[in-house]
């Protein structure tokens, strides 16, 4: 049987194009006891990704040239030589870009289709989720009355985050490239105030204006100068969860900006890298508390769904222009 | 009675000079009942003092124009009708760039001059010290074996850091402007490694050799590019006590350099802002433990002592030329 596979052709310089893709075509291998051979169903694209195409040392080994790109996939065992796979089952997990592929179940949580859609695995009940709970929850610690700042808000973690942030009684803005992202923010979301970075002229007075007591708790998932911006406006002992940094992923020099120590010490604010792996033990609690909360009807959320195996690069080139409304998410 | 007193005369723009200082002769006032009269002996100068004297919200307020300057001060009670201070008293607090100054007690701590060098208590058990200790401890949180970076590392707070550091079992490198100050963190200081930062043409490069397993927490007390090139070199889980900017606080454009979101997403490492005031409920356990440390010779100290009245406000210029030696103190 042929398998479809997607390689790192070359390390990205700058942003990503799709020379820096190989697709070839392997046999499906038999499958050994122990094993089960998986069809992909649907494959998470992500901005952390562009993190792991570079030759660096990170929270996350790089992926290798000539080698398969990975990333969260939900998948169905279709064969399977293990008693605890059964044929039908459907898992979520990391898992290389490929048609098929074969597993021990090693890292693999089977998903149950019934108790919520399967893509929600890949994003409010999986690390999408759980990046934006245990962040907010652990470095932000958002407390009733405070006011929080979330950018990439229309995004998947952020747009989360905002939603949490209201459960605990947090005034949210967010922070947002479009007039139609912004629109969302409010009425799908419930966030309290939206800011379109990209028609507005000075992002420090209009945070300002929308956080007129200042900004407590801060959701960094961009970086850049829409920080700077942000951090301007921080209150005495507020928390910044630097969770991602898309605006920079692509920089080939080092994006430079004004120095935050001095703002840090005039108001004895914390900053702090997030990483999801930090937190593993906290995972049962967090899918717990983001699967009632879904029942409840107090989370919604949005995916972008793409269509097709070969569309997965495009679909991760389209992060970087933020055309995903929501969790990005490739159909197979 | 004649009394002298140095008032704000100008807000400084970029670095300050005697022309933002005002001498001024006042009567001493008559003291009333509960009161009593203090002639000043020791004057503190501190680098922090630069934040208030422009008008801006942080953690201590401003000081007002025509108005007396004010910062940490050892006196002599010469005058009393209040019972609990009497004659001969000696007392540490915040007071006015006066040679006498009248109290009625709030906020001065009596000190015993004969269990410590009487200026000890603007340093090394004063806020000098307590800001070294509570700054290390709370928010470096060292531990056995870790590798402990402080920037000013000769000056009053940065020489404490150190030698905390090593009771705490780090290895300790400190970072200083001349050879003679790098000299002293070694043989006085007991630092395992110096740098001057003046001769080093490659800071980053400096401190991976000086850190060849990586900075676990870097305590700050100048900012700048000296910054950066310590957080290039941030281990996984490192702490950065922002505790000061001494390069920046003279800067009439906001200081740029390379944001650091990355560094500290990649390392999931914290960095926050210290301000003494935020731990005053441990201060009696940290003089404690200072008392204790200075008593059992395991902390030295330096102290650049300046006589006269009319030589505090140089005193306090000179400090942004890296003049002092360990902390600067004004004999009067």
């Amino acid at each position: 049987m042929k398998n479809s596979a997607i390689l790192l052709n070359k390390r990205p310089v700058g942003r990503p194009t799709m020379e820096d893709f190989k697709f070839v075509e392997q046999e499906v291998p038999a499958i050994k006891d122990g094993e089960f051979l998986l069809k992909t169903l649907y494959v998470s694209v992500d901005p952390y990704l562009r993190g792991r195409m570079i030759d660096a040392k990170s929270y996350v080994p790089p992926f290798q040239l000539n080698e398969p790109m990975s990333s969260g996939v939900i998948a169905e065992v279709i064969e399977s030589k293990n008693p605890k796979f059964k044929i039908g089952t459907f898992v979520s997990g990391y898992l290389d870009w490929k048609e098929y592929n074969v597993s021990t179940g090693a890292g693999l949580t089977p998903v149950d289709p019934n108790a919520a859609s399967i893509t929600a695995y890949l994003g409010i009940l999986g690390m999408t989720g759980l990046t934006a709970y245990l962040g907010l929850k652990n470095i932000g610690s958002p407390k009733q009355g405070e006011t929080l700042v979330v950018s990439g808000a229309a995004g998947a973690v952020g747009s989360v985050v905002g939603q949490i942030g209201k459960i605990m009684g947090c005034k949210v803005i967010g922070i947002a490239g479009t007039d139609e992202k912004v629109a969302l923010l409010k009425d799908k979301f419930g966030f309290d105030e939206g800011i379109n970075y990209k028609t507005t002229d000075n992002m420090t007075k209009a945070i300002q204006a929308a956080a007129p007591n200042g900004v407590d708790i801060y959701f960094d998932n961009v970086g850049g100068d829409i920080s700077d911006a942000v951090m301007f406006n921080l209150n005495r002992l507020a928390r910044v969860v630097v969770c991602g940094s898309i605006s920079g992923y692509n920089d080939t020099e080092r994006s430079v900006g004004p120095r935050m120590q001095w703002k840090l010490i005039s108001t004895s604010s914390l900053m702090k890298g997030f990483t999801i792996g930090d937190y593993a033990n906290e995972f049962p609690h967090g899918m717990e508390t983001l699967t009632t909360w879904l029942a409840e009807g107090k989370l919604a959320y949005t995916e972008t769904i793409v269509k097709g195996f070969d569309q997965i690069p495009q679909a991760f080139l389209d992060l970087f222009d933020g055309k995903n409304e929501g969790k990005m998410i490739v159909k197979i």
